[in-house]
């Protein structure tokens, strides 16, 4: 293991942190927070400091094989949660460690759960580092260092892999550089856009960029104790489109860009996210069109929880948990499986799932003609067996980390549908579940046990498991031999 | 396909079903039922004359594919218990149509889920008769087909695994015909030896003989209202011992019969099928003490619960739906783990999770050592990754089976609980969910839409999904190839 190289990239992180707290800090300024601002300024100060000691001196050995990888992107993700919550203790806001960490870690790994029981109660400052962290998880933090910090050596994709959601990534740009870079362009893009569309829709700037960060991260923390419920529909509308667009593989507008709209439009996994979309609002809209009677407030809602569930984003603008059963049970089943590989949010992922379905139509192809198998392939290309069988083993290792979890968590004895649904709504980043954790409820009443085993299922579910286990795996360390196989 | 065979196969089916019908008639004669005992003959004598008739001449090709396997066994269920369902329909016991099929499919798969509210008022004749479905469903009718009559070629093996629970069937005998009558001998030993002790015990003869087919097929139809809530201590701790020793893979008992011990008791599956006993007995102990405070009572409940669910058994002796969250959601969990493969069990079995467990453990060793990577082995033995990969696709085909009936039930409105349990215990083929049908309560209340789906839940779950999906899926009787791949 290259520890030197870890250290590098974890001053970085710091580094990059550090600079980030400085817009709470100009927001608690602008708001004149004065004590939250110095806080903010002071942990700043702190963490970039921190952060330049030990990232200063660049190791020679710039190597990252797939294990180094891996553990560096979990110990990467640890330290900007711990870091990032210390502002919340600092200025009351949040007095409980444990609760911090929980809502930092939420914010980070986009899940947009809160232990919050009045979010109107927080300072700007906190409420804009709070949807922050949103935004500078849904593309990465190791992505966004690729981009802005010069690293030599091809081995740096293993950081992008290993931070990466989606069974593979496929480089853009013949370089993890730029990459990184026209990554981060697309994300800052489309967040400007969606912050623009909605000052220009008459939400106050503030709250235009809070949402945006939340949308764009597919988070879902809001700034409301309602989260959108009291906002005008036109920006529900607005709000509901950019979730749809901001869980599409991000390949795809890099495919637009490139001035490729053909191969665009053909990528499979986008049009099974869309089709799964447009078939949940459906039935949705037709099981549920009897609670208001009115077509268009049922289909906004419709198309509202569809797109923050199968995004994995979180917000909410009515309570689907007084839905009926069969729209509470496909809003279920898109927390599983949510967004694109490749876009911000979180879940197994499409594309897992339509590699999960090929593989058994070719199998059971298998028993009808056993002289005539085909490869599986995927946007016209064949599949490497190495993808098969890691998405295999990825299904196997989430239901035992799964298991295990709501197992925890319903020691606590609360009903088996706020067992399940917490941490279903936690290991998928979404936020809110249903019954006791539903929409219109918050995670505060958790014993720490359920938090801490939350706050382990939510940085599962946000580095896709792999990092993690082999983070905390004890066999990691004690091995001699650099694993050069990828992950894909 | 070998259509010529198929109806060979399907008239012997009839003509056994038929003599079985003997049993109920006897029974009725007996306790002087004599407008039942008049049914039951009828519908015997029809039986054994339509089977005689379509099963008399034997034709000359007589090999079996893997997809005439498949087609022939799930025909033969479905025949099975169309004209199972007969009597309960003309005695007017059950007089709807789909209530009667539901009951007599949930008695041949060794479900147990009942649509019956007043068990106490059906006749000897139909109590014997329902109890008497899950002791033949239990082995399998197939495998007795082959214990009886003499079929030549190697090929009837792929009848054999078609129709047994588990990843794999190794032949137990060189000969197929010898495996089956050493199966059928253990099964009907070990039924014996448990009327037996229930008799010696002091349970009346018929209880004993309805309560040892329940046992003996995994199915879980009781005689009372009350399931075994109301039968004496130590009857019930028979019971559960019996269940925990028909969910062992009966390689075990075979291995024992040949006087190898040794081998017998190195079995994984049998071991780790224990253990997960054991471990769900502790933890349902210390959860549930509380409810009595006393010790015997807790043991008692324990085990004759989690032996009832996870050998899908389904009797009842006591409310599990009351019991706290974390003991529900372990029986849940047991509901899918289920029995050992070559039992008579149900579930997705105990083997199957072991490979899946291994085939995990393999992949992240392989990430930490590379260049060191070991064979998946079962008891000593390499496995074949014919079987890894068809296991991989069970789950896959099991989640998609399991969603959309989840998702058809919900339709009706009922909590999800209910209508994830619901299916739960019946893909399962163990009898009894939570809520709305928990152990107290019974299926009769749904509707017809959904009673259909369990009843193709319940098929798919008795013949591991892949002989029904061959059966139904079009392609199987348009193509002129012969699948000459073995199911494992």
């Amino acid at each position: 293991m290259n520890y030197r190289m870890h250290l590098y990239v974890l001053g970085k992180v710091m580094l990059i942190e550090g600079i980030l707290m400085l817009i709470p800090t100009v927001c608690g300024l602008f708001y004149g927070e004065t004590d939250k601002l110095i806080v903010y300024m002071a942990c700043s100060a702190v963490c970039m400091l921190i952060g330049l000691v030990i990232g200063f001196f660049k190791p020679k050995d710039t190597r990252i094989y797939i294990k180094d990888g891996c553990v560096v992107t979990a110990a990467s993700w640890l330290l900007l949660s711990l870091c990032g919550c210390i502002p919340f203790l600092v200025t009351g806001e949040i007095p409980r460690f444990t609760d911090a960490l929980f809502e930092t870690v939420s914010g980070f790994t986009t899940t947009g759960s809160s232990i919050l029981t009045d979010i109107e109660a927080m300072s700007h400052a906190s409420l804009i580092w709070r949807s922050l962290t949103h935004w500078i998880g849904g593309m990465g933090v190791l992505v966004f260092l690729l981009a802005v910090v010069p690293m030599s050596g091809g081995s740096n994709m293993n950081l992008m892999i290993a931070e990466s959601p989606g069974p593979s990534v496929g480089k853009l740009a013949p370089k993890v550089r730029s990459t990184a870079k026209t990554l981060y362009l697309i994300y800052l893009g489309l967040t400007l856009l969606e912050i623009l569309t909605l000052v220009i829709a008459g939400m106050p700037v503030f709250d235009s960029l809070c949402s945006a960060f939340g949308t764009a991260g597919t988070g879902g923390f809001g700034i409301k104790n309602d989260s959108f419920t009291s906002y005008a529909p036109h920006i529900q509308w607005i709000v509901a489109v950019f979730m749809i667009v901001f869980g599409v593989n991000f390949n795809f507008y890099y495919l637009l860009v490139a001035k490729q709209p053909g191969k665009a439009f053909k990528m499979e996994e986008v049009r099974a996210y869309l089709l799964v979309i447009l078939a949940s609002v459906a039935i949705i809209f037709f099981n549920t069109f009897n609670i208001s009677g009115d077509i268009g407030t049922t289909l906004r809602n419709s198309v509202f929880q569809v797109s923050t569930i199968i995004t994995t984003t979180g917000f909410a603008n009515t309570d689907f948990d007084t839905w009926p059963t069969l729209s509470k049970l496909i809003l279920v089943s898109l927390m599983f499986i949510g967004a694109c590989a490749g876009s911000t949010g979180g879940g197994i992922k499409v594309s897992r799932f339509l590699i999960r379905i090929k593989t058994v139509a070719r199998e059971i192809d298998k028993y009808i003609h056993p002289r005539n198998v085909k490869k599986i392939q995927m946007d016209g290309k064949p599949l490497d067996t190495d993808v098969i069988r890691s998405v295999t083993v990825f299904f196997m290792v989430y239901l035992l980390i799964f298991s295990a979890s709501v197992a925890v968590v319903s020691i606590e004895g609360y009903d088996l549908v706020t067992s399940f649904t917490s941490v279903a709504a936690t290991i998928n980043n979404i936020g809110p579940g249903l019954a006791m954790v539903g929409p219109t409820q918050n995670y505060a009443f958790l014993s720490d046990l359920s938090k801490w085993t939350l706050i382990i299922d939510m940085l599962a579910g946000r580095l896709e498991l792999f990092p993690l286990v082999i983070f905390l795996y004890p066999g990691t360390y004690s091995s001699r031999l650099h694993a050069k196989t990828r992950i894909r």
